[in-house]
């Protein structure tokens, strides 16, 4: 085994035991280095492995606010190592869609089941700010994001919520890229505000099919760039 | 920005750009410090974040053998960072559930759809070597992950597959801890056997609701234990 996998399994291990939790400090490296017999750059490879992983965070300052802690940050972690794979074609843009497809009329489904008044006027006030002429196009496509973000957040199911974002992500850039050269401007934001809020009427009707499909065929649309070359 | 983050970024950078794609060899750590002007130290820390990401592979050799290579395996690295989050509470056993429930009902949907007799018969040949009362522990687990990656495998849909198997083998450890403790092992075995076959013979008549309620029930009786506390 390598140095760095030598501390590396070490804290996985206490993660697994449960003597490291969200909020948890690390030892300090000459500390973690001193205990496990291994060198300070062997230590500093792993955190930077754990860091790939979303695993730990560092924080500057002295005593209880700075050092290393166990993360409870993680869904960027699960969306850059999505982004990278999609990149090498491990993952095709029709495999991506497809689950997105999946993800998102889950979350519509539960979002009917689920949902209160107070969840759907609060994707209402997403809305109403894409509407506005006014708002720049890199808060539209914030606001873009929040809006399929609210849907998923209504279920409580933080896995699916994650990977709900993961998978959008791991893609969007790529989609705005062309979407943004095929066709005016203000008719495709007109045409995404529209399609939204036909989303959101469909759930708060409790009409799940008809709101699952208006899903699907938003993103189909959305996408179609990507998936004829 | 740190050192080690000049060389994550450039390599990220020749990904997204597509200079660097699956089997592409990096240039040797020595290389990579003279042209990007970090330290070597530097550039280990970061082929350290890209190996937890499941990016490179090292192998060893000489020449056109060895040396730092972009990964086309990329499932571990999805599975590894999920079961480290689960670990940490940051998705609860019913999230994990419910996510696999939706991911393995598709899976059906999918093989239903697509599959084709052979497809079923090699789902059949994993099932037999189960039923066969000499068949290890260890083996009759593996050929228990291999069913479900069979059916996850003739959608043909990467990312799903993947999913469908990082989310299993993120909790898949703590169930079988628990499964063992709770019961006769040969009555155990004999259920998981009768259950994956109600599974397969619902697929194969294309029962798709059916097919999926067994999948669901199956799902819910193998992970009761670790959802009441």
């Amino acid at each position: 085994m390598k140095a760095f996998e030598v501390v590396l399994h070490h804290v996985e291990d206490e993660i697994f035991n449960g003597h490291l939790r969200v909020g948890s400090l690390l030892p300090a490296e000459r500390v973690l280095a001193l205990d496990l017999g291994v060198s300070r750059t062997a230590v500093r490879e792993a955190m930077r492995t754990l860091q790939a992983q979303g695993i730990i965070e560092s924080t500057v300052g002295a005593g209880s606010t700075g050092g290393t802690r166990i993360s409870g940050e993680h869904g960027w972690a699960i969306t850059n190592l999505l982004r990278l794979h999609v990149a090498l074609e491990l993952f095709s843009p029709a495999d991506v869609l497809s689950t997105r497809v999946l993800l998102e009329q889950q979350n519509i489904a539960a979002a009917i089941a689920q949902g209160t008044e107070a969840d759907y006027d609060g994707i209402q006030v997403i809305l109403d700010e894409m509407s506005r002429p006014a708002t720049p196009l890199r808060r539209f496509n914030e606001l873009d994001t929040e809006f399929h973000a609210a849907i998923a957040q209504i279920s409580g199911n933080h896995l699916i919520r994650a990977l709900t974002i993961a998978v959008r992500e791991s893609i969007a850039r790529d989609v705005r890229g062309a979407a943004a050269q095929d066709m005016d401007l203000q008719v495709f934001r007109q045409m995404v505000i529209e399609q939204h809020a036909g989303i959101l009427a469909g759930i708060r009707n409790g009409e799940t099919t008809h709101a699952q499909e208006l899903m699907s065929h938003h993103l189909n649309w959305r996408w179609a760039s990507l998936l004829t070359p």
